[in-house]
């Protein structure tokens, strides 16, 4: 099909909607600030709606895909529980065909937004014609996403690939979950900021990505550290799911190879069967912060 | 197709093969002794052929399954590493294809053995009618196989599933594999042994497993500490897969809720989202030390 689709992308901050065409182009776009933690489920609505409605192209019927940051039920279109939002149980999807009957859509589909991400990178960038993928976004925290056979694999409550909050330190450091030692609490933007805190210096996550670009050697050795606990998890994953491609998204990816390689370096050293396997290539996602959203609107054509 | 297969699965000491119906329902069966870690790989396929030879039906051509411990490329038939056995790289499906050609066999199938056991769970036993599903078998260590969609999941070399080797405890136990603190260092026959030896008694797994069910107390509390670890594992992979359903196989599942109750307890500690998910039920195999092998046939007449 060659009809065009809108993805809405909502994070924790902010909401980014597209209309793409039947190849991911982005055709055109647009962004609103989420009224802070407070916001009510029915001023997001609004927000995802009024969106939806600035990009609606003269074709139509459009199929519409919403990825949303969270534990996401796709197959029910139920957002389960939003750490930055008030969705709890949540029948996103049933609500939002409701208000959007107007607009003549066809289709609505929602889901987790690093399953969108994948989604998007394996059919546009960089995990095009690979049919069984692991992606893994970090950023604040740590996000997942399984591909098998060519298809999204959600799991029985559609919460497959929280690999965040794999135990990567039994016992370690509390995480916001509840749980402690989770993944994320070693590999992720937060981790690299408490490297550098500890040494007395306060910097986010892209001045961090900035200094060890500079050269700056504690920025290099926190990319170094944290480089290595993602390889650790890395390692995990590949014990348990043998994939073929490893895509690594989100804000620490723009670092590039400061991240990369050392986890590439540590996920040699914790395999079985080394010397009988071929090691999956770890490689950067192409999409950029539009995956989510690119992602999600082509699900949503894809089911039209 | 009610057409009968045979299956073999070759185990670290002994082999058995059966003939099986469509159902599943095994019609005969041989079991022999592997000659020792000593044997060839000549010698060991000369077994296979004896066996399958004295279970040849009337009605051929026919279906044979073979399931082997190791790391198994199943859609390339080989067996990449075999613990046990010699073989490295061993193109067992091409070698087997040729010597059973005199017998009327239709196809062969090689596979990993716990895909095998997992496939006939799914088929016939405690896994029937579903479709995402873990299944790790506790013996001397730990094995795992992954059904998504119905379908096994192999990953890439065909060694998704590789449990017993994630790492549970950092820089922990050495393992066999040359890693420290893998899973089945803690979650194991082997470390049912353990936690007694260091009480000064040296039993076997079944011994452990008949003392527990007498109530000593100290096979209880091994059995408690192993079970709590056997969940913690299993926390990981649910947080990974979120599965429908945890099938527990292997020697140590003859011990039933010994094991297993303390594994549930600890399975819901461990996990994000609680109370906005379904938890799997941990469930033991149904089909016993004959799984691989019905499996490994059923299998081959899946595919002829």
């Amino acid at each position: 099909m060659d009809t065009p689709a809108i993805g809405v992308d909502i994070g924790g901050s902010k909401l980014l909607a597209v209309l793409v065409d039947h190849a991911g182009q982005v055709v055109a776009q647009s962004e609103s600030v989420i009224p802070g933690p407070e916001a009510s489920a029915a001023a997001i609505e609004n927000l995802i709606c009024s969106e939806i409605r600035g990009l609606l192209p003269q074709q139509r019927p459009i199929p519409v895909g919403v990825a949303a940051a969270g534990l996401v039920d796709g197959a029910n279109g139920l957002v389960r529980f939003s750490p930055h939002l008030p969705w709890r149980e949540e029948p996103l999807r049933e609500r939002l065909v409701g208000r959007l009957n107007d607009f003549d859509v066809d289709q609505v589909v929602v889901d987790n937004d690093v399953n969108a991400a994948l989604w998007a990178e394996a059919r546009f960038g960089a995990a095009r014609g690979m049919s069984d993928v692991v992606m893994v976004t970090v950023g604040t925290g740590i996000g997942g996403a399984i591909l098998v056979g060519g298809r999204l694999y959600q799991g029985r409550n559609g919460m497959a690939g929280e690999f965040g909050h794999l135990t990567l330190e039994p016992g370690g450091r509390p995480c916001e979950c509840g749980l402690a030692g989770c993944w994320e609490q070693y590999a992720s933007g937060r981790a690299l900021g408490q490297e550098l805190r500890v040494l007395g210096r306060d910097l986010d996550g892209p001045e961090i990505t900035a200094a060890a670009q500079a050269g700056d050697p504690d920025a290099v050795v926190a990319f170094e550290i944290v480089g290595r606990a993602l390889g650790r998890g890395l390692s995990n994953l590949v014990t348990s799911l043998d994939p073929g491609l490893i895509v690594v998204g989100g804000g620490a990816c723009a670092a590039g190879d400061l991240l990369l390689e050392p986890a590439r370096d540590e996920l040699g050293r914790q395999l079985l069967g080394i010397g009988h396997r071929v090691l999956p290539e770890v490689v950067t996602a192409e999409l950029g912060p539009s995956a989510g959203a690119i992602g999600a609107a082509d699900m949503a054509r894809k089911q039209a």
